[in-house]
């Protein structure tokens, strides 16, 4: 019998459909990982007896009940009254919690006021839980036989106490009887039927000792296998060597990671082999710019980005002839290879991206309708270009060119011979 | 006394992370604009005994209970057996539910297989509910005093069925009394504490009538002001006055929005004075560019950014003095203001902003700590500068940094006279 536990969610946002609830999957995702069970789930609004109520309820039938949100600064914000009042204890000022506070405001030179104090303010005999990013620390207090935590809310500061203090602790707390065994690959560029079917085509013989799961975080999917018995302990090595034959380079990385977007796999390729990338974003403004960029250290590979989104700016900062504007249309094979050449040469780096598209909703023709893109890359030596043609709503139209400019770089780093599958997706009717 | 529903939705893929639930958002917003309020929501796993006892129980503290999820053909749907078991009769073949299957098959030349017809075996003394797009249809039945509706799990059946049957029909059983009233404004600059602290100073007799709600959606901040009974809708519009005088420029809308970005509220200023916006971004890389042009429209007010990261880029690209880099480095007032007059002249826009700073986590001095940036904004005829120590992590503070730039031009757009809370807290001492 695994350890269970109730999860308890509060928040009038939830409540009214103001939010929707991505901490769920959190919690779900990382409770499941080191082997507890989520019993059952509770959302209710900030009303204080309801709180109460269901705190004893919840408590009664796990081992484990983690509350989520209401440690905020406003009156609206009650776990701890409910909390306290759930365990027949009082509130009082925590001195850890106290000193937290005085520190989270002395970083941003603020004063703590009245309702910053309230945070600071726990059920008696609870232990804090620290909060490395938000004024609210988290905390927890035994019920009966059942661990309260209470958490944050905001879903950064949730994400790092899990990591950092919960999921840890838990994992100390209730270790799993019999250790499973994991494997994860981050894969790009197939959809969830398609590596279905893929496996369903290729593997047919697949052992049911091995569960496949798959975790879709846009752009990237991961891919789990996991073996629970010894028989799938043994043969897992052998299907996992399968599938990585199967997907190729699609793979991004084996194991967990936290990466979020392509540029995460990208950039340490580039800082390993010592070479810059440089841009230049019609249809994307900056998005790739902004992706590269958001990584620590990035400056070691990027010097310039160059956001060219009229035609004017394309020749004036990057030397597109305006021959070829007139002659091809901004959205042209011509075109982003000239943006490629000009942004080289403006730059001094040794790889490119140039992308010109229609990311809509207006601006579309019969000949090049909304969702079409030319994607130039590659270096001095070789100038690639691609023609997509990604008719989706136009902020998942700039993500996933982004996300496919960089993987077409991080192919041609890792010397890559494959055809990634996106390339037969895309129908190419329009190309000229 | 407004109507109360609970809600319990059903699924393992609710409970393991596979899936965010957007269900729930669909429910919440229309049950509230019929005047209904969720009570209480609870999500369990695919489990006949836990469902069975969860719909007793909350059949017992609402007037209505919507089921959701675990409808289909597969045999870890258990929503009929368990309402049956619930309601303490027999499951039969409801012959509205056959004749619905039977023509669904017919639309898609297909036979009904078993599984198929196991979604007409149904509660005894159900009523069903038409379901136009998918095999299963929904069904309602009376346990007590509460009327308990059985919904699909499939967003779009969902969609469908919510609005041209249930929310009809609900709307029907349970008028509105009386209709609640409501005022949102979306804020920036101001957090949730120091919102309350203000409310709590500034006007200390707010009444009861009145309810502050917050909704942090970083950068906005969402305040809701509602008011449910006579008097308290007979003074909102003096108080809702009342604070939009002491939250001044803070204000970006009144009404409920779904923009995520402080472009978002930028772009359409710009658009109406038919004024144009350039960029030149060091510590952001092409965040503030990307924010802009996700925006529908996006050419009409802007035509370039520059993404110059390193010291030689601000050169070459818009022409910063080598002097003014050398002599006050390049996260200072003057090359924050040369990387804008250049932008500005190579970009012919009226607008422009430009940043500097360090966005960490390497990377800072005693004298300029991670998380210093200077911003210039301004047009042609009046520059600005301001420096701000954001010490958080790298991503926040390109965001955060992405979020006071476009508010420093916005508000310079609606000519405020006021000096942004931001202005106040971030501490100065720096400063050179």
């Amino acid at each position: 019998m695994t350890t269970q536990v109730n999860i308890l969610l509060t928040g009038n946002e939830l409540m009214n459909g103001d939010v929707i609830d991505t901490n769920s999957v959190m919690f779900a995702q990382q409770l499941n990982d080191i082997g507890l069970t989520i019993r059952k789930k509770v959302t209710i609004a900030d009303d204080l007896l309801l709180l109460q109520a269901e705190i004893v309820q919840l408590s009664q039938t796990a081992e484990v009940l983690i509350i989520n949100g209401g440690l905020g600064p406003t009156i609206d914000d009650l776990t701890s009254q409910a909390l306290a009042q759930a365990c027949g204890v009082d509130l009082h000022l925590n001195p850890d919690a106290h000193l937290h506070l005085q520190k989270w405001a002395k970083r941003r030179n603020a004063k703590l006021n009245k309702p910053n104090l309230k945070q600071a303010y726990l059920p008696l005999g609870c232990e804090i839980v620290a909060n490395e990013t938000g004024s609210a620390v988290g905390f927890s207090i035994k019920l009966g036989q059942c661990l309260i935590i209470c958490t944050p809310g905001v879903p950064s500061e949730l994400t790092h106490m899990l990591k950092d203090e919960i999921i840890p602790n838990l994992q100390q707390l209730f270790p799993i009887p019999t250790k499973h065994s994991l494997v994860r690959f981050q894969t790009f560029g197939l959809g969830e039927s398609t590596l279905q079917a893929l496996v369903n085509d290729n593997l047919p013989d697949w052992p049911n000792e091995i569960e496949i799961g798959f975790r879709a975080a846009m752009p990237v999917l991961e891919i789990k296998l996991s073996a629970q018995c010894q028989k799938g302990k043994a043969i897992l090595p052998q299907w996992q060597n399968k599938l990585r034959d199967l997907l190729g380079d699609h793979i991004l990385s084996t194991g967990k990671t936290n990466h979020i977007t392509i540029a995460d796999y990208l950039v340490p390729l580039l800082m390993k082999s010592q070479q810059r990338i440089t841009l230049a974003e019609s249809c994307t403004g900056g998005l790739i710019a902004s992706q590269i960029t958001a990584i620590p250290g990035a400056s070691a590979v990027f010097e310039a980005g160059f956001v060219t989104y009229s035609n004017d700016m394309k020749s004036k900062m990057i030397d597109v002839p305006a021959a070829t504007l007139i002659n091809h249309g901004a959205v042209s094979k011509e075109t982003v290879l000239a943006m490629a050449k000009g942004a080289l040469a403006k730059s001094n780096a040794d790889y490119v991206i140039a992308v010109s598209g229609i990311a809509g909703p207006d601006g579309g023709t019969k000949d090049k309708p909304v969702g079409s893109v030319w994607i130039a890359w590659g270096n001095q030596q070789a100038l690639h270009a691609k023609y997509y043609c990604i008719p989706v709503a136009r902020q998942y139209f700039q993500q996933i060119v982004a996300a496919r400019s960089l993987d077409l770089v991080r192919r041609k780093l890792i010397n890559s011979q494959e055809s990634p599958h996106y390339d037969q997706v895309s129908y190419n009717k329009f190309i000229k």
